[in-house]
């Protein structure tokens, strides 16, 4: 195609062409994704339930399934101009390396200091609570890219940042808290004494090192016990889909320019923020008959929610305090092996990307850490960038794709998301370079144990 | 100025403006840097002698101080694409925080997994070592930015890597000896039994943790004993800035392309590897008498060569191996006290950049590095990067500058190199962050014992 000759390597959108709306996928599915019910009445939460945990103006997004497009406030767009546009990369070293004739772009969204896309709804969070006058946000993050985003987001608007970081990650991973300390966010390891939910867990397990569920409990003790103070969540939520989706904005908006249009479009999927924004536009089209794509969620055979989960009511978190949702789940109790090295450790789905995937509208396929990590290393040494292991999990099915375009002689273009950069887990690399890193997949009594916990609704 | 509204937070080449060509200062220097010695013979080094340690290609652009501009090889431009244009960067957070008149940019280099520009010659390098047949390269690397430079070159052409790393940092700084492992390097801890040198030093100090003396007397006799491989270095080399023009190139045409013009130009110097590489093309303007800039080279308190050192020939590594250089230098036996947690450690400097000093064409400073990592963190903050111990050299003048500015109510136009990111520097914050850091500053009698060290010429 006379096309091919024309592409950049990197395309960046001008200033005055990136997105000055969020896009709401809930706004054009026909099939909507089931309301949040109360834990305690098996209700769907009201905006004055949740308003209690979140802000007011994100709990007005949060419920909102009929508004397709928001307004990004000016002091948003004004942040997003000091990291994006991201720029859509043609990966032209690396189908010269697979010999195939597939076409592969990817959007980075690692190029800032918290390493992935998380910011992108972290800066939209941390706005809405200072513009409600809040004094400051709570948060719970394990390997700590979450965490650092908020910390950035809240040191650029003035705003304090409380993060309970799970301990064993606070110990190990001394690197992300100091980012975190060095943008001035408190940083409690988790369980602490600072909260209920912390000295009870600590009274009943004195050596514990946490969980990612008791940091959640902590992290929503702490903002709902005190005065001026909201509860923020870096993926799951419809919001952060909402915020993400400025990623396939932009790649939608690049791909627009040069009349380049995806065939296959994937990304990793641990709790659905990367991949519900990067396929939004994409997927707007498709639920609106204007075009079709083909839809690939990629998560790890170790916590395959997606393709071994149930579709049903479950608790966001192992502390059973948040409301719940339905989702593809491995039940709230169900925790990956300790081998597993990248993130995508969520037992739940995103419940737009829960719906999507019922609904067949999008597929989803699970593959192994060895082969994640392998693709990440053949990745980096063509492409320049060492990806994270998240981010690898989409590599590993673009590289696949790419293949079989090599076998078939289809000149397929795919897109994929390559979410973040792997600069802080050179402990797992470590084990990968050294032949250490070995594979799991739960077995089917794995799975029903996490199964038997389900809340029962309805 | 009306400029001012017109100008994106970020300003992107496109490809087809991207340099062509690397501009070689010396070509339009009255007074040329004097040459490299032969230690043995105290003459100046032949192309022949230098062939035996560095690549021919390579030779040709140390020994050339007559051609003002070379072709970039094809095969480096597509390189270059990977990871370049880097971004000039309208840094207005930082400038609204200070509440100051000054418009200040900064060319931002750290983009890529290397974390630096020291990529920008680490291809050059590696391409011409494939070029001529070889097998492969060795090189030194202290905190390891420039052997994961390297290593990302290599990886991409097929070449052997081999990098001497200094012991301690090898076992106290594993992330980016893990980067380097993930692009294929073989990493050597530095002393080891692979060399003569290696196994004279371990014979003589059994315990000792290494240095970057060692390891380049290492790297450099690895190279010249083995059939098919030659030595490559980060910085100080006239070749190594030559490569380095690039990011003077593109910060220029950047500001062309808006009718910006610098009034000050700002960077850190450690060896001159970045500083050369920013200033060279508006040097050149100055040097031809076209227009005048000030350009300010900034150096750590602590190894401050330019602004306390002498002007003579001394060795360019600690081992005394390599060619003697005339350059401001504190004698090769210096070493900055262990307190110092940045980079720009070295003894001497680019002999570029000290004839250019010592002809009063270039201004230096030092500070003390407390100061350095108070401003890292107030830029982290406001402008979302988090930059590198070295980087933030430039960032506190660039502060310092503007503050006047404020003072006086010029409205000057800085421009600084932000020449990589800290994320593999986190120890250093850590430090700060829990008020640990201190300041030091050679005493005079300090810097008479590193001086009582110069070798004799003349």
């Amino acid at each position: 195609m006379a096309e091919n000759t024309k592409i950049p390597y990197k395309i960046y959108l001008e200033e005055n062409e990136m997105p000055k709306q969020w896009y709401n996928m809930r706004a054009d599915m026909k099939n909507k994704p089931a309301p949040l019910l109360n834990p305690g009445t098996l209700q769907p939460m009201t905006a004055e339930e949740l308003e209690h945990v979140f802000c007011d103006e994100l709990v007005k997004q949060e419920l909102d399934d009929e508004t397709a497009y928001f307004d990004i406030p000016q002091e948003i767009l004004d942040f997003y101009k000091m990291y994006r546009p991201s720029p859509l990369v043609r990966a032209y070293c690396l189908e010269k390396a697979l010999d195939t004739p597939a076409k592969i772009y990817y959007k980075f969204e690692g190029n800032n200091t918290s390493g992935s896309h998380k910011l992108n709804s972290a800066i939209a969070q941390a706005y809405y609570a200072k513009k409600q006058g809040l004094k400051g946000v709570t948060t719970e993050t394990g390997a700590g890219q979450w965490g650092t985003a908020l910390s950035m987001a809240c040191a650029y608007l003035g705003l304090d940042c409380n993060v309970y970081m799970v301990k064993c990650s606070y110990e190990q991973k001394p690197f992300r808290r100091e980012v975190m300390h060095t943008y001035g966010a408190n940083v409690t390891p988790s369980p602490s004494d600072t909260t209920n939910v912390g000295r009870q867990i600590l009274k009943e397990f004195p050596g514990t090192t946490g969980s990612l569920g008791c940091a959640i409990s902590e992290a929503v003790e702490a903002a709902t016990t005190r005065e001026g103070y909201r509860y923020v969540l870096g993926s799951v939520l419809s919001q952060v889909l909402l915020h993400q989706s400025v990623i396939g904005l932009e790649a939608k908006a690049a791909m627009d320019k040069y009349h380049i249009t995806p065939d296959v479009i994937i990304g990793c999927a641990g709790g659905g923020s990367n991949l519900g924004g990067l396929i939004a536009p994409f997927m707007g089209e498709k639920l609106r008959g204007e075009k079709d794509y083909q839809f690939i969620a990629v998560e790890p055979a170790s916590c395959p929610s997606l393709t071994r989960g149930k579709y049903a009511y479950d608790f966001c978190d192992t502390g059973k305090v948040c409301p719940l949702a339905k989702m593809y789940t491995l039940g709230s109790g169900f925790i990956p092996s300790a081998n597993h090295a990248g993130g995508l450790r969520y037992h739940g789905m995103s419940s737009v990307l829960s719906q999507l995937y019922d609904d067949g509208l999008m597929e989803a396929v699970s593959v192994e850490q060895t082969s994640v990590f392998e693709a990440a290393t053949r990745f980096a040494r063509v492409e320049g960038i060492l990806p994270a292991p998240e981010s690898s999990h989409a590599i590993k099915v673009a590289i696949d794709e790419a293949l079989k375009c090599k076998e078939t002689g289809e000149e397929k273009t795919i897109l994929f998301g390559l979410t973040g950069t792997g600069y802080f887990d050179m402990v797992a690399y470590e084990k990968f370079n050294n032949g250490e890193m070995t594979d799991y997949i739960p077995t089917d009594e794995d799975l029903e144990k996490g199964f038997a916990g389900l809340p029962k609704v309805d």
